[in-house]
This record gives structure tokens, C-alpha cells and sequence, in this order.
């Protein structure tokens, strides 16, 4: 609806003031090569739909009646998952639930809250929405994050890891620097790409989540989501890990605006999900082995691809000239997503896709390469 | 967690602050007869699995992708049900989830929100969640709502109709003269019940949900529900009708939460659920058929029985001893819920459940009047 054409005179005040997130585009036409919402190129496991197929067996007595409100069985798979208690589980409709919430019971506060410059779009959204200052610090010149750059006074930090756009990876020396400065805040470390990060050291993978860093600062939050790693976006769940205290006071947050945000069978094929270990290791696999090889071609193409540990790259062409390749592979039914800020303008963020999706957007790329080399003949 | 034990130090003040909904009890264990939270003792029509088996059929290309976030295909079924434009219709993750966006919409302001002092327990939470102070109007004497006890200045007007646990209905001409007397105010109904209820002329039904109101007052917000007409509680599926303009606060409101509540089956589901008319017309008047036998049962035992229009009756026993006659239930496996509030508790709430739950109830109350009998003698 156009600005003008709104009328806005039983609006709260909060409601007029509010500046939604506009999600990535979901067209729904066939025969697109969509690069552009960091989705998985790979079903989620058949394990999913088993178990929900299983649950539709028993509508008569299953979806008639509410879900769990606590979703216990699904925090048990979690919590088995990564050897936590129970209580330092917490899930919701998708981590961008999991962050509203956040953001509500954490950062509500008479300081800011210090995220970084370029980062994900929905937290300016979020303080917007609940009154709360944002404190952009500037990434560094390389796009990195520096923890001295967030030591100042701070109602909380969240940070993703890898952040988007960017892919990069900060390091658990550097997470335990930020939570170990800042004891009187809560740290959120938003890991919606941690299951495609990968070190050097194959030994040292379990160890980048900061989920190994909760029992050691109570102050510690790690969001997840089953969006990316899982390839389940269409069902909206996210979790939280944290101390129990830091839970318990998401449960209450949740229970004072919605008390069952997980249905029936979000909950079962999303633990079944959890249960499928061989699964979700064999695909995040091939995504990072798929993340390798379009970085090669995109650097063999004239490419500047940060190194990335999420299931996107971020890469520059040689002119810089982004929106230009981006229009270019729209026109050819292949959507890659571009920022038109500063700093990130010259670069495009290409979701990992399947081995043929990469051929076709390979293939463009050269394809507009030679039109550009004949151009400059 | 006990109070004592929590550590909230790292809270806001908003979470030091909530006083979260409690749910009715969702006890897990077999041979209950669960007759304490409104679901409807009938399945889900049999399309709505069709339609998710059909999602889940697809899942590479479905489950891995994110939802559509406006869900256009449900808010147009049910545009095309009532006979309204489809920016008419707002959908959420349940109306719980639906009724928090509409207090942060519209009763955020300098005046308070009114609604019935016996009324949806959820009410007072949502306000102090947002910040807003409600004023409770006591029902009258017969319980009943009178608009006259809300002509008072106010940021805007709730009232469950049929009323819950009353189950009694609010006429649409004391809905007309609510909206007409308030209309810088949003006034909303939550028609959590209306499919159950009935006039004494059969022509009559389709006037009794207010949605045949919102095209003459601007200021007019309907809130349904799938949870209990739709027999899909585990769904998680809530709407809302009004003008566009409100449907539009609700739609920003959304995206500044969470952009995509509804999951994909959740959307599947319901749009079957919306298109299969006469299995829904079939199942709604099978409860009410069960409401009036189990009215005539209890109403023989001597119990005082308010006139529902909800898929529950609200009952007091003749001598009023509501709270024993539920804990005599629940040591048989019988749970009903039992208010433990001024003026209604000497009510019990119970659920209309199917033929054989109505005859296990009415045996052991027919047990305990006997007992009773003989210790009286």
C-alpha cells in the first residue's frame, strides 16, 4: 500500500513509527535460478517427512488438540544434541522470532545495543519495533569484526557468526573476549551459518559454535536456526542456547505474547531432523565442498570472493560493478541478491546452490564477461 | 523455575515485569477425557492432511524454501468465504499471536483498553506485555455485556463473543452501537467461538459474526480462529477482518516481529480447511447437537446451565460446589477447567467432547449426586 493512500488515524503510535523488514523476494515461477535467500540447495532429510506423515496418521487425536506450549520433545533432541540441560533450550517460530524475543527481554534497556555496521537487516528492525538505540560499529577495513570496537557502554551486542553478508568467521578467542568484557550484558552470537563454517583443522570444527562457551559465561546467548543447515526454512523453527536463566526469561517473554508458536508438526519433523546426525553432516558437507568449487570459478573468473564460512559467498567483480551483473542475471531468470548500501555496493551475495544451478550462473558470468571483453575491444 | 532460584540480573525491565499466560494443562497420558480447553472432539477435515502429504510430496522443492510470507493463497480462501477483498484478511500463527499485534497496533496509546472484567484470561497479559493499562467492565449481573458500561474514553475496546467461559453471545445490534459510538477507537471481537453459536431462526446465522459489519465501520477488527470451529488447534492458524487500513498496521506489525509465522504446511492446511465448506457446516452442527443434549443431561442433575453459543458450557452445580465436583473428576481421568475467581467460581467450564466423553461424565456426576444422596440421608 503507497504512503499516501494509508490511513493511519487508529494506528498506535508505535505502529506508525514502525519500519518492517522487507524480506528477500520469493517469486514463485518455475525455471528460476534463485541464489538470492541463502535456502539450501538439498531437501531436509526424509526423516521429516516421515514424522510428520506419522503425525497426520493420528489427526483424529493429534492436530485437533494444542501442541506442546514447551515443545519438550524437540529441546530434548536439542539438548542431547549438544549435551546441555533441557532448560538452556529454548525454540521458537524461526530464529526471527527467537531474536524479537531477544531483543524484548535483553536489550530493553537504558544503553544501546551494539551490532555491527553490516550485518543482518533485521536488527535495526527489531529496536525500531521495541524503542531500543542500535549502535552500528563499523566492520574494519577488511570487513572483519574487532571486539575492541564494541568496548563502550551496551545494553547487549549480537552479532552474527558468520556474518551475513560478508560470510566471514570470528573466532571463539574473540566471542570469549566480547562475553568476558561485558559480563553486565547479554552477548548474542546469531550462528544462522555456523553449520557450514569450517576450520583449516578438521579436529577444531565441533569447537566454532559458541554454544561450547554457555556453561562458561552466563551471559552468552547463541541463536540457531533450521533454515539454512536443516533446508527446512519452510518450517519455521529457531533456538536459543544459553543459561538457564537467560531461558527462562525467553519463556516468559513467549508466554506473554503467543504461548504456542510451534505447531504440531513443525515440532516433529523438526526433532526428527535433530535425530538424522548422518544426515545433516553428509549435506552441510556438500554444500562447503559446493561453496569451494564456485569460489574457484568466480575467482578464476576475476572475482574477489571473501572467504566464507555460511552457505552464500560474497564477491565482487573486477569493475565493481554489481548491480549491473545483477540485472544482467535477473533478465536470464538467475537472482542473486544485491545491497545497494555503501561499502557493500560493488559486491553480490550468491546463495550456494546445486551443482547445475552454479553451471548456469558460471555460464552467464562468462557469457556477460565476453559481451564486456568485445565492448572493450 | 521457582521465583527464589531466578537470577534475572541480565533481564529488562519489561521481562522483570511480565506476567505470562498459563495455558489449560495439556496432560499427555492416555483414556483422559480432556474436556478443558475448547478443542473439538472432531478431527480436522480429511483434506487438510491431503493437502500437507501434497506439500511434503514436494518437499525438495517446498520444505527447504521459506514460506510465502503474506500468504496470499490462505488470506484469499478465506476473502473468497466471507465476500471480502483479500487486503481485507490478516492471517498469524494463531490467534493469540494475531491478538498481541493488535494490541501493539492499536491500544498503545494515552488511554486505556477496555474489556469484560470475566472474559479471555490472555487480555490482561497482552496489556501488560505492551505497556498499556486495561480497565475491566464488570459483566452485568446476568452476566451478559452491556455497551453502555463502555461509554468511556478508551484507545480502543476487546470483547470475546461468544464470550469465554460465559459462552454467552453479544447481539450485532450492541456491536453496531459499540463501533458507532466509538469510532476513534478500534473495537475488536474475537470470535474464537462464533461458528458454534446459533439463533433460534436458522436464516439468521450467517449475521451472527460481526465480519458483516467491517465494510460499514472502519474501525471494526474481527479476530477468528482454526483452533476450535476447524478442529485445528495443533495448527496454529488465526485471522483477522477489518478494513484495510488496519489490516495493514497488522501486516507491519508482523514484519517487524517475525515475517513469516505461518509455516508452509500451516498454509496448506488451513487453505483445505477453508475450502472444505460442508465438512466444516457438518462438524459445527454436530457440536451444537452435542451442546444441546449435554445442556438437557446437565440441566437434569440440577445444574444451572448459561445459554452457550461456544463449543463449551459453563455450568454450576446446585450446590455451587464447583471446585469439589472437579477434583472428584479429575481422580477419574475427567478434566473440566474450574476458574478459581469471584462470581464464577461456582462454574465449571466443560468442553463438548463426543457422545462417549458426554456419557463418562454424566456417570460420574450421576455417581457423586448418589453419594451425596446417601451421605445426605
Amino acid at each position: 500500500m503507497s504512503e499516501s493512500k494509508i490511513d493511519n488515524r487508529l494506528w498506535s503510535s508505535k505502529a506508525r513509527n514502525l519500519s518492517p523488514y522487507v524480506p528477500g523476494e520469493q517469486p514463485q515461477h518455475d525455471d528460476l535460478c534463485k541464489l538470492n535467500t541463502n535456502e539450501n540447495p538439498f531437501p531436509p532429510s526424509p526423516k521429516v517427512g516421515e514424522a510428520i506423515t506419522k503425525v497426520l496418521a493420528q489427526q483424529a487425536d493429534d492436530l485437533r488438540l494444542y501442541p506442546a506450549p514447551e515443545s519438550e520433545e524437540l529441546r530434548g533432541a536439542l539438548a542431547a544434541l549438544y549435551n546441555l540441560d533441557i532448560n538452556q533450550v529454548f525454540v521458537g517460530n524461526g530464529s526471527d522470532e527467537v531474536l524479537a524475543l531477544v531483543f524484548a527481554s535483553f536489550f530493553l534497556k537504558n544503553r544501546p545495543v551494539l551490532a555491527p555496521d553490516i550485518s543482518y537487516s533485521f536488527y535495526p528492525v527489531y529496536a525500531n519495533t521495541f524503542g531500543i538505540e542500535l549502535v552500528q560499529i563499523p566492520l574494519e577495513a577488511d570487513f572483519s569484526i574487532s571486539p575492541d570496537a564494541y568496548r563502550r557502554p551496551c545494553s547487549g551486542i549480537i552479532i552474527a557468526n558468520p556474518n551475513a553478508p560478508t560470510g566471514l568467521l570470528l573466532s571463539l578467542a574473540d566471542i570469549r573476549k566480547l562475553a568476558g568484557e561485558h559480563s553486565d550484558s547479554v552477548i548474542v552470537i546469531d550462528e544462522a551459518y555456523i553449520d557450514f563454517a569450517q576450520l583449516e583443522e578438521a579436529s577444531a570444527e565441533s569447537q566454532m559454535s559458541a554454544i561450547s562457551l554457555i556453561n562458561e559465561f552466563d551471559n552468552l546467548l547463541v541463536t540457531q536456526t533450521f533454515s539454512k543447515s536443516r533446508s527446512l526454512a519452510g518450517l519455521r523453527v529457531g533456538m536459543a542456547f544459553g543459561n538457564a536463566s537467560l531461558i527462562e526469561a525467553l519463556t516468559r517473554m513467549k508466554n506473554s505474547f503467543n504461548s504456542y508458536p510451534l505447531d504440531k508438526l513443525a515440532q516433529a519433523g523438526a526433532t526428527a531432523s535433530v535425530l538424522d546426525v548422518e544426515y545433516f553432516e553428509q549435506t552441510c558437507q556438500q554444500v562447503i565442498d559446493l561453496r569451494t568449487s564456485l569460489t574457484a570459478e568466480l575467482t578464476a573468473l576475476g572475482y574477489d570472493v571473501l572467504p566464507s564460512h555460511a552457505n552464500f559467498v560474497f564477491a565482487r567483480p573486477h569493475d565493481g560493478a554489481a548491480s549491473q551483473v545483477a540485472e544482467v542475471l535477473r533478465e536470464q531468470g538467475i537472482i542473486v541478491r544485491h545491497f545497494d548500501k555503501p561499502r557493500i555496493n560493488e559486491y553480490l551475495r550468491i546463495t550456494i546452490g546445486t551443482p547445475s544451478q552454479h553451471e548456469r550462473l558460471i555460464n552467464a558470468l562468462k557469457a556477460l564477461q565476453a559481451v564486456a571483453d568485445v565492448e572493450a575491444s
